[in-house]
């Protein structure tokens, strides 16, 4: 049985992109069989102001997004900031990967260059965090897109590291990687919390039509499915398509030369249809916050003594039991 | 009344330097009724594979050395890796230092540039690790060489940078600047382990008394106290004036025209009397490894408690209570 372990960062709430590119792929690895961790990167929030101003917020909305869309209420679900021994293993980890290293990750590598060397420790050491993050619960499988893999890559090489020098403790974990298409935003450029041009998981039918309607198009009547030439018009299809369980080309077909007008009132219908029951659903767990803090606290708690106790085979491994 | 926090790195035996350097007015500090922290760095050891090696022997060694220094067994004496709430700290001070202040660090910038960017991650991070150290047991009292001051200073900044931009948690801790003058090794450079020129706390008088009677001179045969222009006989005389507890000048003058040789017989009965306690008391000790074990376990206990409550605070003012 594999081990999964996926996560967000708590900046705010989900959207359709991260429901189709890898929320509902959580649902469907838990409901394989697979035991699922999924983990609220707090401490890598700290980078953004804005995002940890409202940080019991945003950790309580990504909650209700995870049992809106179907993740099990008894999946451990939870902050690394309340996972103490899995923030400790950032130091063993740390001395095994050097500094040119961690300069190399791509993400790491692209903040410097914005901010010259006034990037913060948090964002310099996140490579080794985040294996720390993967590896507390010895996770055998980690969901991830195309440009996380130098992440996980270093995840790999700690892991092996870390086996040969002291002792094999760690699985070496394996990428799946998401077979879900890019979803674009409203304005045609890629969904992002941080653009505005999002349709949360949680908007309601009214708002979800009115940013639909507002989507970029282009000038083409005849609605198809070229994602290469057409992106705006295409990201639509492939929505309602999603939704609906269908291929893009048939949906395109169906709307046919009836423009974009029509396409966005079948994407507006298919997306609040797919959606209802899952919007249905957080709202019901929304009234009820005590419900969501118990399922952080459970998390902390489960997740808090695998942290434990693997930190303990670290610490032994590395002759630091005393 | 001052807490204090002080430590060392287990990389083997304590020497004479360390004696006199540091660890006798731990003692002294700790009878004036300050509550002082002994924190055994154990991290920090990991950019050094021959350290590594023999861990647990070098910790327990160092708890002995202070035993036999005159710390009182009841004094909290843990190792760092003991103590998961403790390293969580890393985390939010990393968040409140940039890379090119970690940069600065001299000890940082010296392994740089020796090594270039192969310096592995947790010598990179270490300013915000040792205010971690000094941190998480709200010390306001921190004894260091000046050599030591850049890295309190950091420490300092990370406090106020926490206290300003989150709740006053922290007290921002003084340095203690050591009056204690520097003792030689017996080649004449700087008293060191790792260059074996040192004096071992520990030493047998018969091995004390063959490493001072090799220890480096010079031709001038009648004895003086001039540390600027005749630093290893000078050296020797402070030596001997530390164990007599009398001034330097008196003892040279004392041997006058009795050359080295003489010195040196000074010099050996002066630190086999002032060391025979300390080093019965030290004997007596390693009788009993398993009270030496005891006491890391009680620190252990007694520090967790106390990096548990300053963590508590930390993600209090942060907003990750959740």
């Amino acid at each position: 049985m594999d081990r999964v372990m996926s996560g967000d960062r708590p900046t705010g709430p989900l959207h359709l992109g991260h429901y189709f590119g890898t929320l509902h792929n959580r649902v469907l690895l838990q409901r394989d069989g697979a035991e699922l961790t999924v983990l609220i990167a707090d401490y890598q929030v700290l980078t953004d102001r804005d995002a940890a101003r409202d940080l019991p917020g945003h950790v309580e909305g990504l909650v209700l997004d995870y049992l809106a869309a179907g993740i099990d209420p008894s999946t451990t679900i939870v902050a690394h900031s309340a996972l103490p021994a899995l923030n400790q293993l950032l130091l063993p980890f740390l001395s095994l990967v050097s500094v040119s290293e961690l300069e190399r990750n791509p993400t790491v590598k692209d903040e410097i260059a914005q901010s010259r060397r006034a990037v913060n420790g948090v964002m310099f050491t996140y490579p080794a965090h985040q294996a720390a993050d993967i590896l507390f619960g010895k996770s055998t499988l980690v969901p991830v897109g195309q440009d996380q893999l130098p992440h996980l890559e270093l995840t790999r090489t700690i892991a092996r590291r870390f086996n040969d020098r002291y002792a094999p403790v760690f699985p070496v974990p394996e990428a799946l990687l998401s077979a879900a298409p890019l979803l674009l935003g409203t304005d045609g450029t890629k969904m992002s919390k941080s653009r505005g041009n999002a349709i949360a998981i949680g908007a309601s039918p009214d708002e979800t039509a009115r940013l639909i309607r507002g989507a970029k198009t282009d000038a083409e009547r005849h609605i198809t499915y070229r994602p290469d030439t057409r992106p705006e018009v295409s990201s639509l299809v492939l929505l309602a398509a999603l939704c609906l369980d269908r291929d893009p080309e048939s949906v395109a077909a169906d709307v046919g030369s009836g423009g974009a007008a029509a396409l966005k009132n079948v994407v507006v219908d298919a997306v609040n249809a797919y959606f209802a029951p899952i919007r249905a659903r957080r709202a019901s767990y929304a009234a009820d916050r005590g419900f969501v803090r118990g399922i952080l606290r459970a998390g902390a708690q489960r997740a808090g003594a695998v942290a434990e106790a693997t930190l303990a085979e670290v610490r032994t491994a590395m002759g630091m039991a005393y």
